[in-house]
């Protein structure tokens, strides 16, 4: 048997069993330098640990995360836990010499990622912040068709990230909604997140925002049914520029009716444009006016193993990528980041620009004025 | 033969040969109180016009407008003129007492507006603006679910209009990229408007708005391929605040690649939400909360003879409406306006609102900081 | 004023409504060599005649439609009544020496399509058949692109025209249902008859078929509410072998539950293929194999100015051409076609192929066995 | 550690590997009642199953296959082989009393069919078919719907599976394209078994059939380049009559230009239709004719946790789901069979019918004639 990673993952929510899916499949989709082994997976308790490591197939279980990030035989450690708590692990992790895969956002706050990129740096580990949409096969392609100046230069970005899973009033109470766990971003953190690190990826740098968040339902039911304050946004809107000079425009929302998985972006280029729809993950719509102009229009590349990882999947073109497939790429690029100097992306030092714009957006809602990325970044301990 | 509508129409491009086929066919289309007649064409000069009045079927023709304003056998005036001169010809047509169609924008600013719109007030003539958009069943349709409660509460508008017909930068000059003729506001004043008056008819007033425009190409080949300065904008962003407190988001774009008629809109209500494309211009696309949790969808209404003034066309349902039946539409509720005491939507007075936030994206880009409709409102003379 | 082609349309039900709108509009939308005046029309009574002359923008009227046939000052006539008594109408108006104008499906059976295919052969007269979806500018520009070899030769054909306008058990009888006035042929004649005619325009006449029908609703209320025998079928599957050697597969209904104008085409070629919904009517899907491989898909072509027709109506791409404006083009065409030589599709001979294909289909059927379609014609009269 | 369920897989191709990533991550997904466990694996050689075991996660690899089919620690085997060995490979697992989950189609004829599924009845083990597709939440809700009677009594069904595989003919052979390995069926056997397989699921037996099929493309280079004859069907088109009366139409094409994963299917009921494409894997389109009609329209339900089996890869509705978790639902359909009573579905009983209907095709073309699928039944050994 070849070389293995041995990954440590703490939580065992929605995105604990994702990862733990997604370790136990990677190993057999992609060929890789060294195959995943799920090492131990650490919860609240021992006992319900025990029952998670049985169930999502990890060798050993800790209910004290404290364990898991000491324990040598952990090479990678994942952190799925809330926004909150996760900046003390991350440093623990780090400090103890430990590559760490953590759940997007990274922090609720630029200063918390800064901190931990600084620890990254110095510690010499690799990182990667769960930001799996940039993983998609479409979104991959997206990318490369941008550097090959298929669509020219970039003059427009709209990215949305809208769902509606709060929009029903009644729905309860979650960390999501605490600022002290999740900060004062609610769909600001937890969904436009996504959009602004994916513009980044696609679009460069972003050097000034402006937007408006609100929160539409200022109280919920808690505990007992008695309503709690809500205490960050059930919706955002905020425009920006590029430091390339493009205009581009981010809406988020936990209440938009009707949207399930509506990451969507649109990439105006000077030569063509793309479009991508995250409902239909395995569609990349694309426009290219080096099309003869009666024969122009959007045409939707199904994604196929001519394509980024998809044929690590399947050899057959459009038979469907899913949500989890994404996260099976995040796992294969941290083995890949791990074993070789492959570069990973977004490591934690992309992810505090990201950081950097969530937070510009309120400060531009509370002084009513744009904002210059820079101006967060000169706060950050020099 | 019964009572009859004398339209004179002053210019002969594109709007005046589409007013000119929604005209010859609108008393067929719909039962009217009066049928419309094709009385007068005006352009720049007798010969081009009375070529055109053959060609479009009106009974006379005039190389001078101001001539086609006075003619007491002209009952209503419209006017697809370019932006500029217009004001002249509007004020003029109204002094005589003429009802007045009038292309959109309605001018190149607030203050023009306004002073239109209160001439009309004086005279008491009936107004309409040719923010043809609104007229579609599709969006009428809209605006009776949005009456009738079915979405709830509106909490987001995202508006688009964009385009690509100057995607090109070899594309020459015309009175639309001048200040003088079409106002600093490019894409702003020529697409986004569409949408503003759109938001409004859906949405009511907006409060306040900060955007950003850009002139991508700052300039163009002119007479003799000479360079000469675009002195408005290719694309715009901007975001609003709406008076019901409801958030907005707006695009334009005259160099959006791959869009031909890219105006869209969604709205979010706390019941459901609308979605409509006018490249499909047939559909709007509706999301209940009403119905059962794992029966929800978008669904697609094809218009149909259930739906406002679709039937008139056609007694089969998604048989299609076109863009020239829009503006039959337009052309029937101009004649229902002159006839009846029934008001007309937009007017002089609806079109002050649409310039009034027009004019604020330049001021909030200018000044870096939100502009409240009321700031440009309070500025008109009292 | 310039030459003037006369109509005379005989009907002022659905179809007699939108020839009219069509052709109180075609003179404005196209530069003709001479425009269309509206002569006539011939309703069932003189009274409701003259009450549809006013509200159409008719010159006259006649309460029998032998007058409209004889009169000198008609020039073409339109026929737009039941299927039945049509055939009478278009052999007298043949032996006026009118040129013809008849709504589809032209006949009750083969036999009499041919009869009076015939008579115009004799006359010399031109005609055309109102199979209005081929006047699409999508479906030409499809036609245009099949003959350019832009999707190579074609292997496989696949027409649908489903609508659910009678999926309503209690929704009651009409002319369509009777084999009397619309044959044996229900949603065979009445919808299948458009994608034959549309499958003979793209892909050339149909060699031999076999097919099975269904009455799903054997009654249905008629006058008073008392159950009447449905004489026709509302549903009909069939498979073809054109001329050429590629496979078809038909079907229509009228009972599909959901599409309203559920006409679609796909064109499967060795280089490429064309997909259309005439639900989506200003959209014609195109896959080129002649993309590079990794970026072919099905692309949107948004019908505009370059394409066939379209600029008539709008110098903007993609701004929605609607199913009234297919009639204007019938119309253009007709005149176009009395004009000059210009030869007219489809001609009552070209509708021969349609009648003859639609009546192997019940003939297959009974015989429970493919038919050629040179059998239905060996029968025809030599 | 529980119980546990080990797999013995014969073949490491494309479909070997899908059914090894589904093993490998079946058990996070899901709660079973027994865990995967990838046991063996065999190919044709020792050294490469050895190499596959170990890229795959496989425990043993043998390079015989009649060692995996009688080694005592394989519970199900699974046998991935091109269709024609596979006959022998099934009997003799079944003669070991091992539960088979075979790759479709079952077999080359319906008499070979018939055979493995009376001596599957004999030994009482239990099997499953790979018709994937029905896997998908998607198509099991649509059949919970049509259960529910949701959508009414089934008036019709049309089911294609295209794709654009062998759309070049330079593409060389396989053994798809023989007759010995792969039947006198081509796209047929391969795709339209699919569908046929499916139409059972959601319409119930098929009671007769009439076909065309046709080979485009009658030779392809094979090995050094030297043409060999193509010995099935390129495409096919055959019509249907279910036993319940509905109608039906099928297509399967394998150069089909354009489709990647055209597997659709439209099912039109007496008070609705649903409508599938695998293009867009999950999503199932909804008509109800319950809805107010003026509120009518095709709703577009995105799969979630409250439709089948999704909520077990992701609790957020529209996340999407893959090709790969299609397969994950097949293995825990095929454990839980194993382990309990639940009945598994398609067996190899339910795909004799699938083959039945394959056989009578091209029974039906050569003798130009609908051939009943009783005709094909009484034929096999009784």
């Amino acid at each position: 048997m070849g070389k293995e990673i041995r990954f440590g993952v703490i939580g065992a929510g929605y995105m604990g069993k994702a990862y733990a899916i997604a370790l136990n499949s990677v190993s057999t989709t992609f060929e890789l330098p060294a195959r995943a082994r799920l090492e131990m997976i650490a919860t609240t308790n021992q006992e319900g640990s025990a029952a998670k490591a049985a169930a999502y197939g990890f060798s050993r279980a800790t209910g004290d995360w404290r364990k898991l990030v000491a324990d040598p035989n952990n090479d990678v450690v994942s952190i799925c836990s809330p926004t909150y708590p996760h900046k003390e692990m991350a440093l623990a992790a780090i400090a103890a010499g430990k590559h760490v895969l953590r759940e997007k956002p990274l922090s609720v706050s630029a200063k918390d990622a800064d901190d931990m990129a600084r620890a990254v740096e110095r510690a010499g580990v690799k990182t990667l912040v769960g930001f799996n949409c940039v993983k998609n096969p479409a979104t991959q392609l997206a990318r490369q068709m941008i550097d090959a100046g298929e669509i020219g230069d970039i003059v427009h970005f709209r990215g949305t990230h809208n769902e509606d899973y709060l929009m029903d009033p009644s729905l309860g109470m979650s960390w999501r909604l605490k600022a002290k766990y999740a900060s004062r971003a609610g769909a600001l953190g937890d969904l436009a997140s996504h959009i602004v690190n994916l513009a980044h990826y696609l679009c460069g740098p972003v050097a000034e925002a402006i937007g408006e968040s609100q929160t539409v339902y200022p109280s919920r039911p808690g505990d007992g049914g008695l309503l709690e304050a809500v205490e960050n946004d059930d919706q955002t809107n905020f425009l920006v520029k590029f430091e390339s000079g493009a205009l581009g425009s981010f809406e988020a929302s936990r209440i938009a009716a009707g949207r399930k998985m509506g990451l969507t972006y649109e990439v105006i280029g000077t030569k063509g444009a793309l479009y991508f729809d995250q409902e239909r993950l395995s569609e990349l719509r694309f426009y290219s006016a080096g099309d003869p102009s009666n024969r122009r229009g959007y045409r939707t590349l199904l994604i196929g193993p001519e394509h980024p990882d998809y044929g690590a999947f399947c050899i057959g073109a459009g038979h469907g990528f899913g949500y989890n497939d994404m996260i099976v790429v995040e796992m294969k690029d941290m083995i890949q980041g791990v074993v070789s100097e492959r570069p990973l992306w977004p490591s934690f030092r992309d992810a505090v620009h990201t950081a950097s714009v969530v937070d510009a957006v309120p400060r531009s809602q509370d002084e009513r004025r744009w904002v210059k990325v820079s101006e967060i970044a000169e706060e950050l301990p020099q």
